[in-house]
């Protein structure tokens, strides 16, 4: 206001404190407000940097598509001896079932899976392949010697922008020490699909169905639980609001900012965009190593003030 | 010895209060007195008639081959969204690997592993498909509506006289209440094949590795622990044993007796060949009903005398 005299934009401030359980009271209040609220684009600014004086845009986030299995078989766990070979095992058909969800390359086998995936464009590739990325010292820090994954992808866009399949947990029969020849009467996992922009988690869940009958084999039944799900969150690179707060973010940092995607979900940014019909812009200033969540959380005061400035030029370059 | 003066034949007792746990103390009595104890037949008689009424000789039981698989991924749990679509999920891999073990009608799928299966004989077969099982109700009693399983083979022959693949308990990530979306750091499994005669544990267990390796994606690690071996066991028909053993049946039993193979494995039956080089008659006269380790455990006093008369009968014709 000193400076400018008036603001070049009308804002909203949406100021929670419950994101990290759940943000349900937020849901709530976007569903009873969502004319009061109306807007073109919302900002969200809790993001990170891709690294030191690195600053980013994360224009796309991968949806959600999570699900428990159950694996029934016998009315009781079974001597594999006795029984062996003449009933189905419950484990078995698992492992038959969620190895059969993908093939060798980590491709995920449900019909008409990949139908809606937007692609990466030329550009974002090339933006991707110009990130201070290193695949090799990537896998070292998790301490594998490299991954399975889609063939023609590298490993940062199969995290941001191809979807996924993983068994997050799963079980069944013994899991003690030693040797028990059990056949058991059921087993079970639990896991997700991440999605990406376009692909819709209810497609997906009624071609899960189809895949699951075909290779279920006899003597089992499925139960399947549907826990949530979510699509993928795309701003196009060459939106207006994007490249505003790119000339904001050069403005205050003094270097364009890269852009990113990031293979996690923020389902209140789908929130949002149902309820009030607006994209989301997230930007944010903080470090991956400024110990989130964790002893010695901190905020440098660099950034804190470089942010500041990027804020107020980014409302000036979304009223031009 | 009131009814015929002498015995016909040489008899030596064993008699062993340890068949519950393990029968550790038998083995390395076998081991240290195989001079004294050498014969030609090896009577064990703790068996069970097929059914009330209808005795049973058995001479066949499935080896084993147990292991235990563990698949190692990255050095913590990883957040499946920031990761996913990066990283090899052991969860993921250890699902390939099992369901890889196996095609969809059952059949072990490591090189060679049928190779020196004996096949069952017409003679076996027909003496199967005469006993009084009913398939449908056996389902019907496990509470199935079917099995998967080898294609041109009954249920009982399944169970009886072809190995098998069965994975005995697994786990591996979050198994809690809900949705945690964890790429889990390791999974692991427990699993056994059922061995039938003339298959050779230790072939089995390199063909495993051989497959293992195969199987494997990239980006994990495997760790295999062999449990413990024990090859099948056939008594051959048409041995002079078996059919003294049957007509000492006839004798008391008033019916001839039906032939019958047990699906588990009785590894002191390899000890006593392995160590006195001969082949065991496995005979009994309990019923499945006399509830073994159970409350109420009984034998029928009709039994018990049957049982009597056919074993001193048995040694008459054994002495033949």
């Amino acid at each position: 206001m000193n400076v400018e005299g008036r603001l070049p934009v009308n804002l909203k401030f949406i100021i929670e404190g419950e994101e990290e359980v759940g943000s349900h009271g937020l849901e709530q209040y976007l569903a009873e407000h969502a004319d009061r609220l109306a807007c073109d684009c919302v900002v969200i600014s809790d993001g990170s940097q891709f690294a030191p004086g690195v600053p980013a845009i994360t224009y796309g986030l991968r949806g959600i598509a999570y699900y428990e299995l159950h694996v029934i078989g016998p009315n009781r766990d079974l001597h594999s001896g006795s029984f062996g070979g003449s009933v189905t095992n419950p484990a078995n058909a698992l492992a038959i079932i969620l190895g059969g969800l993908i093939d060798k390359d980590g491709r995920v086998t449900i019909p008409g899976f990949y139908d809606d995936v937007v692609p990466l464009s030329d550009r974002e590739r090339r933006e991707m392949a110009a990130l201070p990325f290193d695949e090799k010292e990537y896998f070292e820090q998790i301490g594998v010697d490299g991954a399975v994954g889609e063939i023609g992808y590298t490993a940062l866009e199969r995290r941001w922008a191809r979807p996924t399949f993983d068994v997050c947990g799963l079980w069944g029969g013994y899991q003690g020490e030693g040797a028990k020849t059990v056949l058991p009467s059921m087993a079970a996992a639990k896991f997700s699909f991440r999605l990406v922009p376009n692909q819709d988690p209810a497609k997906i869940a009624a071609g899960l169905k189809t895949r699951l009958a075909e290779l279920s084999p006899p003597g089992v039944k499925t139960e399947l639980i549907d826990f949530h799900g979510a699509p993928g969150v795309l701003v196009p690179l060459d939106s207006p609001y994007v490249e505003a707060a790119a000339r904001a973010i050069e403005h205050a940092f003094g270097r364009r900012p890269v852009f990113t995607r990031e293979g996690g979900s923020i389902p209140i940014v789908t929130t949002f965009h149902q309820r009030l019909g607006a994209d989301a812009l997230l930007i944010g200033w903080g470090q991956d190593d400024d110990n989130t969540h964790s002893p010695n959380e901190k905020f440098s005061l660099a950034d804190f003030h470089r942010g500041i400035r990027a804020s107020a030029k980014l409302w000036e370059e979304l009223g031009k």
